[in-house]
């Protein structure tokens, strides 16, 4: 979006800075085989994404801040996936047992790290991932993963709307298409999260060494 | 967005048309003063917005299918108003007593229409909406409201996710500017939502007459 | 409990009768061999329960009424049990690939028969059981379970707060003591539930004939 | 319950102490008057409760344990009481406006006392109470109120599975006979939440002095 509309926002008072919590936790969102496969109707061309994201990743673990990774998977019949997989066909490969679902190779979660399996865009909608991370003592997400306009900007969204704060890092979040990326990084920084890059994000993770969160 | 981004969302299998459901509410989201009053930080030029969806609102009544509005209201402390109101301080004039949550006039709720106090941008978020949907046997929200990008939106995410058709009348929804506006009925209509134009809803329900919903 | 007691809340305006829906589903919740298995410390003598339960999954599929497991599953670290292990230290056998968590032989979900998994007491409580029910359009679930005082009424009460109607079958659930299980049957009749016999919940079965529900 | 109960839980392992949090709040449960004016039909006999929850509620106040009510509150049309208003058609008296939805004289809520509004029996369902706790770091659920089989349980539950350590106050809770009220708190304390008196819980608020919660 323009320079005009940022000032629009900014002088009405959107966009605040919330600067980051006392606990962090590593959101990895749906890095799944179905974005990575060229075959994929979900492919989102993720590789450059994917590999920041693993930086990331490994700046989280080197400094004892806690991973959750979400993946998506419906029951066969596709009954759990309801009104959603209606309206998105594509999303009815994502079934259990399909490579699909897997979590790509180089972002493999450690045997000690929670994978949630979610049915719809936010990774707390019928997921019990906000008493996880109340009973971890976070109060801070930060977030990677896929697509912007998807399941980030959703998680984002139910992140702040539970009194967690969110931080998307914009170059580890990606999207089939550079618009409406860039559209949704501009909603969510002005509304529901602070956006910061990758780089920003590491340096903070290097200055945490959490050996344990609140309980 | 364009047609190339249209043509590939189609192609993969996105954007499919869910149509109506059998028993529809019309959700009028956030036509609250803070938007219409032209001093405030809200203020998103809502007048033809609320015009139309007077219409929608009119058509609705005339032929008995349920109405429920929403108001966003904070705790005169802001305390349950959490991260959000610190992301967006435009919000914290949002307290019980004050002109700007009130219902803009031309879209008041008679006695017997259910009005929603809700503190964060869904609708469904941090309220009982979902249970009354339900009880009245409604499978399918028309969306009416305030803003595209902020509570209709996340209103329609949180519809599909719980089950419910949204149908977002993109006529008769707003935002402070175009751009957002029109990227997030894209997103909308290629992932989580019908959106369609007033005129389709209005024809739409002449067709119905709702005496009782399920129960 | 008494009958003075009966009469006490009769008279108060408790306990009303809800009656079926329109479209059942049948819940079964928990019937994982922790509570089977006599070494177990959850082991609640649930033999003549499930015999029960038995028939009632019978004249369920027998007529096409959609049936739905529970079971409780957690994480290998714990992380997502939260408070509720710490309180129940008995609940932390119950990790993915141990025998405790698979449904009990006798009532073996069929492959086409949606078992959720879940960690806490309710089985809507983090899963998205409340959105797949409501797009198969069922407003009623019968409940068979265990256990009566933990996550049979825990599923009834939000049950009955999402707006489906709670029907407990209460020689079908059952508990390790008959005390907590007939206080807690008195509680539900009285608030929450219409509870009955599994005759009356068969011989309802047997007059459905559900090819599909709403959608 | 009887001694032998006791042990028959304790030695399975449940009823663990969860001990005290950081930060807690002290969440007054429905005291409304449709509890306390003599000819309601809800009439709980809730005298010495609420002397000794004022007790707990001084105490609370002078030590800056921040305090948070509810009350239950239904549209005039009675459509968000859904289900359960059918089922205890005693709730239905409590509609805005009239004296049965005020909290009782002599536990008034001070002007910054965050009051919440609600249509079910759990203080968390339908509300963004969780998300209120989030924000102000709180861990731990003090809990007074009526009625202990009621609002009380049904929040207690929600309250550990979402994460915070609930507390229940065993005199300072009630209900509108002895049986349930014990048969309740001995659920509660067995499964889902630490229960003890009121001279412990002052005991414990007179050693805090929480000039502010985590944010």
């Amino acid at each position: 979006m323009t320079k005009d509309l940022n000032r629009d926002y900014l002088e009405a008072g959107f966009s605040c800075r919330l600067g980051f919590g006392r606990y962090p936790v590593l959101l990895m969102v749906d890095f799944i085989e179905a974005y990575f496969i060229k075959t994929s109707p979900l492919y989102a061309k993720p590789e450059s994404v994917a590999a920041i994201a693993g930086k990331v990743l490994a700046a989280a673990r080197d400094n004892k801040v806690p991973v959750i990774f979400t993946r998506v998977v419906y029951d066969e019949t596709g009954i759990n996936g309801g009104v959603f997989i209606r309206k998105i066909k594509a999303l009815r490969s994502l079934v259990e047992g399909s490579q699909h679902v897997q979590i790509a190779r180089g972002l493999t979660p450690r045997p000690d790290e929670l994978v949630i399996t979610k049915q719809y865009a936010s990774a707390f909608f019928g997921t019990s991932l906000a008493s996880t991370l109340n009973v971890m003592g976070v109060d801070n997400a930060l977030i990677c993963g896929l697509t912007t306009s998807g399941c980030v900007r959703a998680s984002a969204v139910d992140a702040i709307q539970l009194g967690f704060i969110p931080t998307v890092i914009a170059d580890a979040v990606g999207d089939r298409d550079v618009r409406p990326h860039e559209a949704n990084l501009f909603d969510l920084s002005m509304k529901y999260a602070d956006v910061i890059d990758s780089r920003d994000a590491i340096k903070y993770l290097r200055k945490r060494n959490l050996a344990t969160a609140r309980q």
